[in-house]
């Protein structure tokens, strides 16, 4: 265990009697100090750090810091009942107000704002050893089918995450039915394919990561493994001569990549990403891995470490002794997609509302583009060939209603490379887009807005025209797959799209919670009429949708 | 300030009325922690780390501690009396009897028993803002000299680390005589020269970095910067097209790499080496730079990590973008030099009695020899072109009486390569040779055992023939030369050898103590005869020499 004492008020801190006191008398009793870290790590951790530093929101440290803007932060100085009123309310910020929305009792808190006043404990330290002690390969390779046991078109499976209750359902795209359930890590954050579709890959914000065989009849977790203690993302080996090879994960914490075999999830080698920022030159222990894409054109991942704003082009040829290009880029990186030509890696450098145009082939960054709106969230974004700007990538904005559109093709379109050439505004006000997605055969961006307060605004789906780059249309998602049996939490508007294998059909969740199955949305993606909406006992908050043909190919 | 609270007895630490205090009542007043924590950084971190967590030493912190051979370890089990004891006396697995050696007092060495069972304090970190605080161009390169202002032959200057007066002399070959006297970090460790050989660069172990003008008619600093807090290995950039453009400092603490440029030590870059060990994936914050040397065939940098076990292959041809190759070597990684070819890097695993020949053209570890002898220490070694074995390279041991070669030609000399082809034994009992050390032009290896307990042993030189693989003569330094004007700490033999630019000279160091000045004698390298005794008021603590051309350009 781990304290870390600021040069701060607190002049002395201690383990006594398992109670954690600062020198204010704040004291928790170990039965808080759990239920608060537990909270912590489910609702802060993700913007303030595990050590809360900060990242896209800001330090939450007891003592007092001054942030690159000069603004002083520390909660010391807040004190307990600001600290409550900004946890209860939000902030215009963007901090949510987790009392307001309900999902935290005025006890929880109140609870928190004292929880943040102690100093941060620096959780555990994982080695390849004590990842091995949860290592289970549930079906061994020479145990699993030589060729798919299923007469389904198998390709057109859509992994849906069942966020809340820690499982995944694999969906037959062509009849609509749930293949199979399976469980998986908490909060699963993304899936993932191997580069022939077989296999599929999940990860958990737990750090647990799993593998998938689709080529049984009922497909089912084969082996998995807790590579971390916080983890966002995984993905493999696609590169001609490692196909279905390796996989890895991206870890929040302890912060490090994680390169595991293929089809076993042994691991293989371990990685710190905890460096200096690009910028300042300072030390960050807690430089998390956001996202990780996989070069079909080189043995290499793409991973995007957060707080110290560094693109790591990885090379996995020789897995055990891997090569790192450590490009600057920008502060705080989080996720991002190819451009249609797939040489360019965007990606969304959050808190200072730029994008990061990564050069794969030259191994360098090609451009920072300021995106104009705040806080970019493209999830991969959304490439059109566009008649007038020739290729461009688009993303959306948590922070304001702005779709943005990207040059991308210095070569044949260089007037409009890495330059902003559309800013569709979204009707109303507000951000709260997570998602635009579209699909080469589709003729429009689909865009959500799931954490826009204004309830109408939540609710529907904006259609965006290709060609015209402005919403043509907005799908009001019908009342009676927003209903909930918890009249406290309201069901969400629809969240995340994914098209299937022909790219005729765009799909949407219905975002929940976990008392009440909610529908996922198949909507024709030319006519824009809903098709069929699939509905199942089993289907508890559906989030991210992952068609195996389109992720594995990067169709987006 | 952070303190590290291991699972052990310890309940309560605190920092308390400026009294560190662990729960069975060791106390030290601040001005004793201070003393205690200089003691412990100039005679104890070097084998036993700043965390404690071992190296060549082992674990030494209060907290019970298994090793990889089931040892426990953890200085609140051993107790006061038996550390004062083992400090004191020292033990036969290498530990320095710091007491009975006169380095130590009685009360000092109680200080340091007291010490070492509290938790120890990690040291503060070191932004690249910090560093430029301490950065100084002395003499601006338009200022400086655009050719040669000296009439001497300046490729034969010898720089001559003065260590324990944190000075260099610059001493002219030819002449033999002091050209200028310059200040130094604390305890500089090595010098290396920029590929021209215009400039020497020079590294404390206090970090601080700095760079001498040899076209100065009377060479000075025109540069300083500290770069960290403890350092060992300085080197610059070295390939076609990159000549004399960057240095690069590896760091203790903070475990780093800092790149800085060739002429202005501006720092341009600063990457992390904490990372997880090669073999049991743990994760190590000290994770140490024990040396650096500069590819001549590759914009490259052979950086080798402690800790870790992992030689990173860094090139530096886009130093703000660097690329790394992680090569799993062998722990823990110390020094090693070229083979002949200078395709192969070899470095030695200390603690594993092994060296590693690392591939520098195809970027991987060829292979992992067990040397036969204890604690290889080889500088950069020796390399011998062996009418039966082809080209070979040998090292020392600190630990054992061996001069090991190995075979370095796969290609030419399959039979031999990557095996002890002779284990030349040094006269006497144990080991202590520190270097070894040849020309191609000379038909001797020469070695010294300063660190040998024996008075006669360390007191000369032994001279190993080239064919034969044997010692064929040892050469007694005259008494004259070991004479010290303080009675309680002796005159060390000789320590340290380089030759001339011609190779017909060999320097060697008289190792001194700071209050007396003692001679740099040179040999004839063929005749073996004692040529000149180079003595002066400034020279005081002469260890390590480096000649202008043969570092450089490598020749060894």
């Amino acid at each position: 265990m781990k304290l870390k004492i600021g040069l701060s008020a607190i002049v002395a801190v201690g383990l006594m009697g398992g109670i954690l006191q600062a020198a204010d008398n704040i004291k928790l009793s170990p039965e808080e100090m759990k239920k608060a870290s537990q909270i912590y790590f489910d609702r802060c951790a993700g913007c303030h750090g595990m050590l809360r530093k900060g990242a896209l929101g800001p330090w939450i440290r007891p003592e007092p810091h001054k942030d690159k803007k000069g603004a002083m932060h520390g909660t010391k100085a807040i004190g307990t009942e600001a600290l409550e009123s900004i946890i209860y309310n939000g902030t215009p910020g963007g901090m949510p107000g987790w009392g307001k929305s309900g999902e935290l009792t005025k006890e929880e808190v109140k609870l928190m704002a004292k929880f943040i006043q102690l100093p941060p404990v620096t959780p555990p330290e994982k080695s390849i050893a004590d990842m091995k002690k949860s290592w289970k390969v549930i079906v061994p390779v020479d145990k699993r089918p030589k060729k798919p046991e299923t007469k389904r078109n198998w390709k057109n499976y859509f992994g849906v995450v069942l966020r809340d209750v820690g499982k995944i359902a694999v969906i037959d795209g062509d009849k609509k039915e749930v293949v199979s359930v399976v469980p998986s890590g908490f909060a699963t954050h993304i899936l993932r394919m191997s580069k022939s579709g077989r296999y599929m890959y999940a990860i958990g914000r737990d750090g647990k990561a799993e593998v998938i065989d689709l080529w049984m009849k009922e497909p089912k977790v084969v082996a998995e493994i807790r590579t971390c203690n916080d983890a966002r993302s995984i993905d493999t080996s696609k590169y001609k001569g490692y196909e279905d090879e390796y996989a890895v994960v991206g870890c929040y914490w302890p912060p490090s990549i994680v390169t595991l075999k293929g089809d076993t999830l042994e691991p293989i080698q371990l990685v710190s990403t905890a460096s200096y920022t690009y910028d300042t030159g300072e030390f960050t222990r807690e430089a998390r891995v956001a996202s990780i894409v996989a070069n079909h054109h080189k043995p290499e991942w793409v991973i995007n470490v957060k707080e110290t704003g560094q693109v790591w082009l990885y090379n996995y040829a020789d897995p055990r002794n891997p090569g790192i290009k450590m490009l600057m880029a920008e502060r705080y990186l989080h996720d991002g997609g190819w451009d249609l030509s797939k040489r360019y890696f965007l990606v969304a450098a959050n808190a200072r509302n730029k994008v990061v145009a990564v050069d794969t082939e030259k191994g360098k960054v090609e451009a920072i583009i300021p995106t104009g709106g705040t806080k970019p969230h493209p999830g991969r974004g959304a490439n059109v060939n566009h008649p007038k700007y020739g290729p461009i990538w688009c993303t959306g904005h948590i922070g304001s209603n702005d779709i943005v559109c990207i040059g991308t093709d210095p070569k044949k379109h260089k007037k409009y490379a890495w330059k902003v050439v559309a800013d569709i505004k979204l009707p109303g006000e507000g951000g709260g887009n997570l998602f635009v997605k579209t699909h080469p055969k589709c003729k429009y961006i689909f865009a959500d807005r799931p954490v826009n307060p204004d309830r109408k605004l939540q609710t529907q789906i904006y259609v965006i025209d290709k060609n015209k780059l402005k919403v043509v249309k907005t799908i009001k998602i019908p009342d009676k797959y927003l209903k909930s049996k918890d009249p406290k939490v309201k069901v969400r508007g629809p969240v995340h799209f994914e098209f299937n294998q022909k790219g005729d059909e765009v799909w949407t969740s219905i975002w929940g919670n976990k008392l009440t199955p909610t529908a996922i949305l198949v909507y024709d993606a030319n006519s824009l009429k809903l098709k069929k909406a699939i509905e199942d006992p089993r289907i508890i908050t559906p989030t991210g949708k992952f068609n195996v043909y389109n992720t594995m190919n990067d169709i987006y």
